[in-house]
């Protein structure tokens, strides 16, 4: 009886310096035979003799994961890459969509997720602590959920007091979204509410801004660009000789007391 | 005149194991003149000759924040150590409250925060990817916030179709409410909601259970516990020879359509 023998790691680069790549994230990668991913995620880690690398487009995670698990199937030992926490909107979640509609004996391979640094801890951190309080993430992205539901999960959020942090905020084929979320939020949220714009944080082309809702723009993003929004508690601190700091108090007063 | 040449650097440690601290938290603490943090946190990383540490109790982080902004004030390097990520309902928002209510001076002082690998996302990969959609994390302590608002939140989060983590879910002072938060979730989700306790993830003592929403009690969590949701999309694999994985799907059909 055929045993499978290959073993899968789905690894998370955090945002994509040395300085918060894990060392189990290196050690996984640098162990594999074979690393699967999109292709600036591969190129952000050093090649070995005698591994392969099969690079994707950032679109195609269902099938990348398919031929990972394939791989692993075969006997190898198997890193799948993703940008920032693989958990959180990325590969982690394909690769068990993958497990769970895919062949049985993919249920017996060895599989295990490491999790990373996560884009919206790092631009937070780059600011402050605006996740200080309860917050939320949600993917703008309406190739993967029908855009009422988005906009539904805006609602509730801001009504409710969450900061939120959006992934995926725009693309080439989604234009229109992120403004008509800002436009959302401004009907439950103060138009000084503190925005925030983290591109590419801790890489070198790294850009912030923090901003207003009201002055809040898609403009201001792109594909590589993570977004908060905080609620109606997040304060700025200017200071004179630096940037600002933003952060969401720990605690809230008991105006019902 | 005098100038304010010390600095302070948040750090988030995070799970608990040395292969998910990040390099430059590992060299942020080795760099620090004086660490400050929660006795538990100091005790994970090596100490160095000549270094002052400054253990405290896990309620005091106002008081502690001040303490640190003070030694950074008076010219030390100072490091403020959270375990996971300081900026998610720990030290790098009680820092930045600090420096608002403060004296002037500490706006200049260099303050940095460095990510790090949150509970919740280390929780999460342990059994796959229950984050894999859109999530919320909420802190269950009514120390800081009243309940009426948790229990909105709650019902937003559910309604609206978010994963939920919640941090601080029970304390000794706190032993009633993490049942009724699964009370509440319960009138929004199905009974077969996977519920997964991640304790001490990543450290010797870790203790991994995935339950349902209509199993899920509060002798099954402590204070070191995090805890998963899901939402009715988060599906189980069921696996003969491993644990089972938890993911919830990046997609969701257009039943509008």
């Amino acid at each position: 009886m055929a045993t499978v023998t290959g073993k899968l790691t789905v690894v998370g680069l955090g945002p994509g310096n040395a300085g918060q790549l894990t060392p189990e994230a290196l050690a996984a990668v640098d162990a594999a035979d074979a690393v699967f991913g999109y292709g600036p995620y591969l190129d952000r880690i050093p090649a070995r003799t005698g591994q392969s690398r099969t690079p994707s487009d950032n679109r195609q995670e269902l099938q990348r994961a398919a031929q990972a698990l394939e791989s692993a199937a075969a006997g190898a030992n198997v890193a799948v890459v993703s940008g920032g926490d693989p958990g959180v909107f990325a590969m982690a979640a394909a690769v068990c969509e993958a497990i769970d509609k895919g062949p049985a004996a993919w249920r017996d391979l060895d599989v295990t997720v490491l999790p990373g640094v996560s884009a919206m801890l790092a631009v937070a951190a780059r600011v402050g602590a605006p996740l200080g309080h309860d917050f939320c993430a949600i993917s703008l992205s309406d190739n993967l959920k029908p855009w009422p539901v988005i906009e539904k999960r805006l609602e509730a959020a801001a009504g409710a007091g969450f900061v939120i942090a959006f992934y995926n905020p725009v693309s080439r084929a989604r234009p229109w979204q992120l403004d008509r979320a800002f436009e959302t939020l401004r009907k439950h949220l103060p138009a000084s509410t503190p925005v925030i714009f983290g591109r590419a944080v801790g890489r070198v082309d790294e850009r912030m801004a923090i901003v207003t809702l009201n002055g809040a723009t898609a403009a201001q993003a792109d594909m590589a660009t993570c977004i908060i929004v905080g609620s109606s508690e997040t304060r700025v601190i200017p200071r004179a000789n630096k940037s600002s700091l933003v952060y969401t108090p720990r605690s809230m007063p008991d105006v019902t007391a």
